[in-house]
């Protein structure tokens, strides 16, 4: 830590986990913005604007923990501009605890645009085509300006299927992390910003293992399960969480990234998962649907033209304490923006509540039943896609 | 008034002058959703929707009249729907006094697709091409189920400068007010809904004033001036004005329709006019920018990207209170909704505040210095237009 930098407490970023039940876990993470209790479901506001949603409807809503994106924050309006006005704290007014990626996944999803070697990534911007330069330590600078609570190291992020490509992944992985705990330990202050490893291996769990084993003797304060959510089937992701969450250490924060359909919540919960995020929600609303504990309802059908009833029975968020479906989806037929905004504030608000009784569940000793109910009851519709990018 | 109706009050929709300053008037006019008082902006939602706003927005920002659009809702979600679901106020859960236009303006503005005769006018839906009709009668029989507080005759809104056209347009809209108030009287509640009649006459103060002195002895609990702000200047709209409210009853309600730039409403009030609807505020949101109190602000210019300050000193709103400029320049520059919310939140606070600020000064015995003053900062940027649909 260099001099004239604050040490907020001795104890930030202290994990305590309250209770596990089964392979869930319920903890508390102290942050600088907060103790964030876990199971969590993170909105994601790709540009620091969780996308047609206000910050107080936010809190309203529950919300404890908000995800942005380094590669677009980056691009536009620039990290140095967001440092300016204190951080994405103070640039987008959300005072609770914040996570930035690293980057690493969208630069990788860039595909033709983008040139990897060893030393890091050339890429061409999406919005001017403008060429620009990410390594893991320019990763770690530009998350330093953007001031989350969390930061992650940056990682290349393969599709998880094939063998050859993801040993290479989690080699080079595995020596970016080295130089982003570096350079976090160099220029950052770790009283400031936790930096998370990302584990990778794809569908391998001898890969897997490999990568938590390497990545362990980096100590940082809290992993994440990369790779997922990206091809894979959800068969082989709950086979992958299985063979690898057993080998992170039970003492520190474990998240999955990009994955918040509600079944693979409950899913990654039994799994020993902490913390999720996942643009699913917004992006659901903007396909003008819905996302219950039953399932998904499309407002553009005529079956909902004249339903004088809540989104979700029970739901007690904004939209669902106010308007009928009839309502809704008029504003859907009219392409009216306010149903997009009521549509995300229910569908960040079922996860978010869904999380707060898994939660309830795994304190009482009852998450396998609760799971199996939920389960049970819930259909998914289509292709439940997660996303790490709004 | 048919057997089962329930009269509400013998007062209902009194309208009581409070003070006089000049032409300037401060009243309250009784509605069966509360007291309103005068001069009054009020927001369009012409979809049941204030576009991008809730209603719990509304109440914060001090909205009290809310205008819907007849035509629109008519043609989706269709005003039978909205009349079982109590409404536009149960509909769209906006619990304070509104007003719906009669659809006039509409069906005349769709030029080639309708085809006006004597007892009403054909058209063919914005939609879907479909064909419909609407008469006096009609559009009375439409704004019933919508249930506003206050309904307005179907008119003959043509451009106002052709003096041919508008002599056969008040004749028209005088015949039709007819049939309305009739309608009215047969069908509806005039304890539960006012019926104003509207004044064309276009910029010749003759015709004005022959329309003013018919549509006097229908002794409807209100008028407005229709017609206005479709073509003519500023100069013909408040020159027109002056030779209009003077031969309005001085003991009702007066409304100018579509009419919302800041600048308007000063000098709409300075002229005698009591209540202003307009989707400026909105649209000018829409197009990525602000209204203040000295001119208008467009986010998407560089000047912004940095400026650590609120769109306008010294405001309230939700905007104001929370974000920097530098911000909501991001938020629009990255094509996010969030920002559209909140300038559409603070234009609207703007003109709901500056009509606090102006009906305060009417009541002090100050608004000609009000007026003044304010029009002297004021600078008008590019073409100020009013406009009657969202």
């Amino acid at each position: 830590m260099s001099a004239g930098k604050v040490t907020i407490s001795p104890d930030m970023f202290e994990f305590e986990l309250e209770t596990t039940d089964g392979g869930a876990r319920a903890g508390v993470l102290q942050t600088p913005h907060g103790a964030l209790v876990t199971p969590v479901f993170a909105p994601v506001g790709t540009q620091a604007t969780v996308k047609a949603v206000q910050p107080r409807e936010l809190k309203e809503m529950g919300a404890t923990l908000v995800l942005s994106n380094t590669y677009h924050l980056y691009l536009r309006p620039g990290d140095e501009l967001v440092r300016d006005f204190g951080g994405l704290h103070g640039f987008m007014k959300w005072d609770g605890p914040m996570l930035t990626d690293s980057g690493g996944f969208q630069v990788f999803s860039l595909g033709q645009l983008r040139q990897i070697d060893e030393d890091g990534v050339t890429f061409r911007s999406h919005l001017d085509g403008s060429v620009h330069r990410f390594t893991p330590e320019k990763s770690i600078q530009i998350q330093h300006n953007l001031g989350a609570d969390i930061i992650m190291c940056f990682d290349e992020c393969p599709p998880p299927l094939d063998r050859a490509v993801v040993e290479s992944a989690v080699a080079r992985t595995l020596a970016w992390a080295k130089r982003c705990v570096e350079e976090h330990a160099r220029s950052g202050n770790p009283n400031r910003q936790a930096l998370f490893g990302i584990v990778q291996g794809g569908i391998f769990p001898d890969l897997r293992a490999q990568s938590v084993e390497t990545l362990a003797a980096l100590d940082c304060p809290g992993y994440a399960v990369g790779g997922l959510a990206v091809g894979e089937t959800k068969a082989q992701m709950n086979a992958t969480l299985e063979a690898t969450t057993p080998l992170m250490p039970a003492n520190k924060p474990r998240y999955l990234m990009g994955v918040g359909s509600p079944e693979d919540l409950v899913n990654g919960v039994a799994r020993g998962i902490d913390i999720f995020d996942c643009v699913l929600p917004t992006r659901v609303a903007r396909n003008a649907a819905a996302m219950t504990r039953h399932g998904r309802l499309n407002f553009r059908n005529l079956q909902h033209a004249r339903e004088d009833m809540p989104i979700e029975e029970g739901c007690t968020c904004y939209a669902c304490r106010t308007f009928s479906r009839a309502y809704i989806r008029h504003l859907v037929k009219a392409n009216e923006l306010l149903g997009h905004q009521l549509l995300s504030i229910h569908n960040l608000h079922m996860l978010i509540s869904l999380m707060r009784d898994i939660r309830a569940a795994i304190i009482d000793g009852t998450f396998s039943t609760f799971a199996n109910d939920f389960l049970a009851n819930y259909r998914p519709t289509g292709k439940e896609a997660n996303a790490r990018t709004g």
